[in-house]
């Protein structure tokens, strides 16, 4: 079956069967419980390489066959995931260089873990290939086989010598000669002007990490090296059934990841999502609405990849173990946070995993079949609901969303802001700032694509860049055009400072350059200090006879056009401008000097979404924990909050109880079925 | 003179005269002060080996035989150690192996430190053997000595290849194959399963931990190596003159020690135990009560691990220089503390230790004689007066006490609940719970053993197991028969998930597995789920009409026939069993769903002794920060306030000023003087 | 020109132009704008190894000749720097031997940083010294260079085994024999005696760091090597022309620099110091008084170091990049600062850097001239006001200020209370506690010298030693001389403990030794305990009807004949004396027996200075925020308040605005300018 022709959403999760080959009810149990539960897919294969080679070229294969034959006996189809995501301790004895070097001095690390191989390893790749190979050879043209996922949760990165030895290809690559990364890194500071590549190492702990650009050209490296494996596994399984989709799972449950997915999603024909949102950790235990907002900015980032739905690959029914508290999922959660992936694009509900494991590590992860091996349990019973209600929900299936804002949250400009020396060391900020921008824009209640500083902008009405620091070639004049041509396009402190290397822009006494970099007439102004404030501290802005908190970072501008929207009202910069609009081209540019509370970032978003005329899903003002989204004509009103919310819906006042939701169908939906949007 | 014929409880220390050799004065001083203090036995040469033995096979001991001519001289017993625990600098150069690998990456420490060694080297233990006989060849007739004593606070672990070989070895021993133990790590998981023993390595930070069962094995298999070293230490002074008894001193500051004593015990004549409580040091400064509850739960283990009285081996008279804030002792405490050691079944007072050290680590460690070196100061008159307390308490030399009440601190089970990846990270809480049980019953005014999972059963009423997680083979049977017979027995949430090897017990759909493994018959109950609670967070219970907080953990019951004691009431899990009482066979089984507050713990058991018959030892009411403890027939009131407190006592009102204690004769006293008890 | 012969006060900073060779506008923008800026120094060629010798034996000067002699011919004069705090990588790939051991376990690191070059390196010796000479045979008689700055910021330790070598002959010559040693080290304790020097390694974590005497040790030893690194370095650029004057930065931003600046100072012409305040980051942020202290003190220390005026080497005009919260420098507090170091004895205001770099470490670190690259900025405007300022206080180059206080911050006296184990573990107090007295001393408005304790005690009359915890040999001897004499002295619990290698002072039963060590008779109590108070402790003491708060340390003193000024209050040591005189020769013997709140301290060193005849700067008490310093007959009178402040100034009330400042002339403007001073 092709994965396309499938008109259901999907519903399954990681099954591991190799580690229940001595225990045959079990496996009966698992094909029984999955048809009750509305599964129609699994992940196989996964961390299964000590299974499928359990000696060096000795292979195993008759466990899967007999596994997937049966799966496809009983409608379940099957993803099945290459091996490289953890490798056989025999392999690792036998060939220790494919262990990583460590971040403190890049010494080869011992055997233990997953994903935390050494890319750079030939002996690593040739050995992947071979099982990648004897794999797609066996299983391609398996009738239950609907999608490769290849290795898992890639990420980390390895600081040995084989790594060494290509980075400095890679640099050479990138830069030519010796003299312009010198100048690009800006080595003469603290002299270390480098006479020639191999005089660079990886950044470790003990060595070096403060040439900033390396460091950030380091993380690039790895990115492509991972790509480079990803290919390299794609191009074997491709070659016995071009047919069948690839994709591989990403995470992002920390603040940056370690591999660009904008490049990446260029690999793979589907994009795939581990979910792991921290639901009930919150400070107000009734409400979860800034968990959803979390998860709902992944989840459009995700979407917005390859502007297509994607898998939710994991996620969890009840509570992970790799908190520091380990809340189960409170009834009627599970259905809502899964209405909310759905919502966003996703085309599946997929779990990690579906059974507990007895041991190690995450033997108390939450998992479909508990240790008891019940069904007779309340996780249970909420995966089935969910397996029934996606049933219903077919018509979802393959439907993109329409947005017309998006926010840049851009991998490049956010490693480098974490791994600078900033004005401020909470490095969470980063992460959060765009966050809130996120939010306030969701609050308006319109669809968001998250999205990189290389993605297409034509199709965007509103474009936010909060702290959009680093400003590659080509940056600036894409921002100008995007105004021009009649967007509106947000900008914040703390951008436009650096270039594509970290390295600052700069001017001269007669042709000074102010940041934002090259942009001073599109914004009407410049930015002349940057105020780092206290945690303890705010200054106050007053916009529309309100007054808000900004906090954090205070830029002091100077107004060279701009229309005022809020000014500061304290300290020695009081009366200059905190929020300006300035008319250029055709459209406009916002310009944010500071940070500030919710408050104010919702007011300025409604502000600027009301001037570009973009129609909201709801017609209504932000009702507190109550989020809207729109997926092929259809409106998802859900409620995060523990308590009942109404709101008006198209003229209607709708009434939801706690964690409830429903689905509305707009006068877009008839557009989306006849394939005019 | 054999200990056993020692009729008087011993008071002395640590006396390490090797330090003071260029001094006779102060050598003097020290014999002469000795006697005033009361001090009838010293413990020497731990830490001696660079004084006996300056070179390679250069024996010196004539400073200690003249030490311990002049000690026996003047009526003072010797208590004569093993020099293992630090060796002298010429023997770490000259046999690098003998230091230990780091826990990082495995490689050889350099020398430094103490209790260090790597027990795996054959070198090392072929040097101690050398030092080891030739004291006992030396010493074992002296009529000074009373004891040996074998190394000292023995601890710790080693990764080094040495011990990766034997960490091989043992674990061939245990499992047999290498098949089964993939199947109790449940290697399949990540792909780790092994094909050869040759592929485990211990487990170093940079490599693996997350194999729980492995990690847990490690820990088993040093504790092992410890207790093997020890008995070799044994063998060699047993030689001498096998009348001779051996201790070792044990110390349990932190959450867990890395040895089984229980299974130490065995290897030891007498156990000894280093206490060093944080008197002074807790936010309410008018109640030592916790204080004293910590150290009297270590008390009641040390007096159970054999089941007669064990030596304070360790204490200090005023504070200690390792803790955060190095508080005095308060007037009266010195004499209190002391009073708690030898009610709970301490057979000395002992001092680390008798004059301060003038240069390095402990330099600042209260002593009995300070830097001062005068008599004339509050800590030698505290100390004095404990002496001459002793003498006079001659009647409980070797009696033990006498107690119905158990709870199970069990060190396999700690290890692994502190190994896994927990619910909830904050692993204080192993060491809290236990703890906050033990204080319900002690409130209770009943005398206790703190017993390991291993331990008889039989000679208790009531047992309580909070928080067994681990039910090793055997262990849900012993607990099944010891109610049977008659026990009231008490198990609370997070108890008998996995087996030995950290490998959770599970079910199939039709017969299906639920917690408490094994017993829900015999609980009336079944466990459906755990939830981890914040530190913000609390749930209700309701009891015989008040209202307590259930705290941390709180699982989902499902009553199978028991009768309630107490419900949830709030969240979505309002009404189920939070407590219950089940008649199984001639006893009781409790189950407590959730950890609770203190108050709730007191009322419940209450309860339960109330219905298990067993006797308080006063009949009153816990009164707040008074202990009550009973050593053969005399009851210990001891107040842990530094105010006035009041308490009944065989019908008399007692009153006690702040930190005072009063020793009462009971009905029982005959009894023990007989021999019956 | 010689530096003495320049008549005005030195305005510049750290200038790179070698960052910018291929800028030539900036070049000359650089020129043009210092000369705006009122610069007439900079200083050259810190860290410009890799632009001077690009490859090894290749030595390209041409670029600083045309720097320097535009300079010259500009009228600005040059601060030469060696190149040693940084080397170049090839410098590094080619002698891995030149970078320091690591400190967990000596192996020798990888390439980067700065100042982290391992001194006992014969090859990096020598390679420095072939660098050294082509300087200083080129440049020595240029007439721009008025200074040599030797290296930049040194300090840190290396751990390597060619510093193990260089260690081991330090101690035999400091030791003579290693029985000493084990004397002084205590090694009887933990059986470390030591057979040969050759057993003791440099003190790695994995490996010892608990004998204090020999960590301590370690410390000095590194000090003196990087002297003798220094003192090398003078050597070479000495031999060319003598007259040019040596320098080198120091700093003190860290509880404990890891060189001694007393020793230090001795082989520099001139001391420098770089000073980074925390301005604007206090709690209070309408008081910079604290963070004034903090620079005040230090300001102090290094013209204390040699008795005459020091160069600010380094200070920002507006915001680092390393703090926590980067704040902009407020209006006027960039001129108040610079007053804050000019009437504390500096001859110059410079800065680090002239113009910001583009990339690496520091590029966010404020300089004068911003990526921006105008002179329309704030900061250039401040700058250059403090520049024209600067120019009019023509009087005040080389000359000193007078103190008639003393207060004791030694170093080793430092190292050795942070490395030993103390009775709190809070090693922040070693560093507040003696600026809580310098505060309260400089609160009295009198000029201060922070001084060592091997410095000259005759030209005080009162000295203050907060924790002066170790007495090295004549300390105690130093301190009753200079109360015989007359003077006042101050001392302090926690106070003549050890001595110079952290070994206890100690007595016997008929010749009792109490602190503080041998000066019992001067100050007429001795200490019989220390108590260690917990955070949210504190006891209370009665001075003069008031009540203060006694915290942290309270000693149990018992008074010997000494007058008591305040008493302890509560606990059970209420009623000994926590402050006393004591009249001995002709001078007085202070005690503080426990730290106190800064209030007690105020009045407490009212009465001493009250009593010592000391003349108060200006007659007033202590108004809050104002700061008053004299230099050279001019009384500064400073506001580091954000509101306006009142004092009374030789009998006429002055009234300052926020963050400004007065410049008065005292009657001994004419002593000063008559030499009389």
């Amino acid at each position: 079956m092709k994965i396309d022709e499938i008109s259901n959403l999907l519903h399954g999760g990681d099954y591991n069967p190799d580690q229940w080959l001595e225990y045959p009810e079990i496996l009966d149990d698992d094909i029984e419980l999955m048809k009750e539960a509305g599964v129609n897919v699994v992940t196989l294969g996964v961390f299964s390489w000590s299974s499928l080679e359990p000696e060096e070229g000795v292979f195993t294969f008759e466990w899967l066959d007999n596994i997937m034959d049966r799966l496809y006996e009983n409608g379940i189809y099957v993803i099945l995931s290459t091996p490289s995501a953890a490798r056989p301790p025999w392999l690792a004895k036998k060939y220790p260089e494919i262990m990583r070097g460590n971040f403190m001095d890049g010494q080869r690390m011992p055997f233990g873990g997953r994903e935390n191989h050494c890319e750079s390893s030939e002996i690593w790749r040739e050995k992947v290939r071979i099982i990648d190979e004897k794999l797609a050879q066996h299983y391609s043209h398996h009738p239950a086989l609907i999608m490769w996922h290849l290795s898992n949760e890639m990420h980390g990165l390895c600081f040995c010598e084989n790594c060494a030895v290509n980075f400095r290809k890679w640099l050479k690559n990138k830069y030519g000669t010796i003299d312009e990364l010198n100048k690009q890194y800006w080595t003469a500071f603290w002299s270390r002007r480098f006479t020639g590549f191999d005089e660079i190492n990886p950044p470790v702990r003990f060595g070096e990490r403060q040439l900033h650009g390396q460091v950030i050209d380091y993380m690039r490296f790895y990115s492509d090296l991972h790509i480079d494996f990803l290919e390299a596994e794609k191009e074997i399984v491709k070659k016995y059934n071009p047919d069948i989709p690839v994709t591989t799972n990403m995470f992002m449950q920390h603040h940056t990841v370690k591999i660009n997915y904008h490049k990446m999603a260029k690999s793979l024909d589907i994009t795939s999502y581990d979910s792991y949102p921290m639901w009930h950790l919150g400070k107000d235990k009734t409400s979860e609405w800034k968990t959803a907002v979390w998860a709902s900015m992944r989840f459009d980032f995700m979407r917005a990849l390859k502007s297509k739905p994607f898998y939710l690959m994991e996620s969890v029914p009840s509570a992970p173990n790799h908190f520091e508290f380990c809340k189960l999922k409170r009834p009627k959660m599970h259905m809502l946070s899964s209405m909310l992936a759905v919502s966003s694009g996703a085309d599946s509900i997929q779990y990690f995993q579906w059974r507990k494991s007895l041991g190690a590590t995450e033997k108390f992860h939450g998992a479909v079949i508990d240790h008891d091996g019940s069904s007779d349990t309340r996780v249970f019973r909420d995966v089935r609901e969910v397996g029934a209600k996606l049933k219903e929900m077919s018509y979802l299936k393959g439907q993109k969303s329409k947005a017309d804002v998006a926010v840049i949250f851009d991998w490049e400009n956010m490693i480098a802001l974490f791994e600078q020396q900033n004005l401020r060391k909470d490095k969470e900020l980063f992460d959060k700032i765009p966050r809130a921008h996120y939010e306030a824009i969701l609050k308006n209640y319109v669809n968001i694509d998250v999205i990189g500083v290389d993605s297409d902008f034509s199709g965007y009405k509103v474009i936010s860049a909060p702290m959009l620091y680093m400003f590659k070639d080509g940056v600036a004049d894409k921002i100008r055009r995007f105004v021009e041509n009649g967007g509106s396009f947000v900008l914040t402190h703390y951008s436009g400072l650096v270039n594509e290397n970290d390295l600052c822009f700069h001017g001269t006494r007669r042709n000074p350059a102010f940041a934002p970099h090259g942009l001073n007439d599109v914004f009407g102004l410049r930015v002349n200090e940057i105020d780092a404030l206290c945690d303890d501290e705010f200054n106050e802005i007053s916009y529309e006879d309100k007054t808000f908190k900004a906090i954090n970072f205070c830029e002091l501008t100077e107004n060279l056009g701009a229309k005022t929207l809020a000014r500061y009202e304290h300290d020695f910069y009081a009366g200059l401008d905190a929020a300006t609009e300035n008319e250029y081209g055709g459209g406009k540019a916002y310009y944010l000097a500071c940070n500030t509370d919710d408050d104010f970032l919702y007011e300025f978003y409604k502000h600027v979404i009301d001037h570009s005329g973009i129609p909201r899903i709801v017609d209504s003002g932000y009702v507190k924990d109550i989020m809207v989204k729109e997926r092929a004509g259809r409106k998802f009103i859900m409620n995060f909050s523990t308590e009942k919310r109404r709101i008006g819906v198209d003229g209607e006042m709708i009434e939801l109880e706690g964690y409830e939701y429903v689905i509305i169908e707009s006068s877009l939906k008839k557009s989306y079925q006849e394939g005019k949007i």
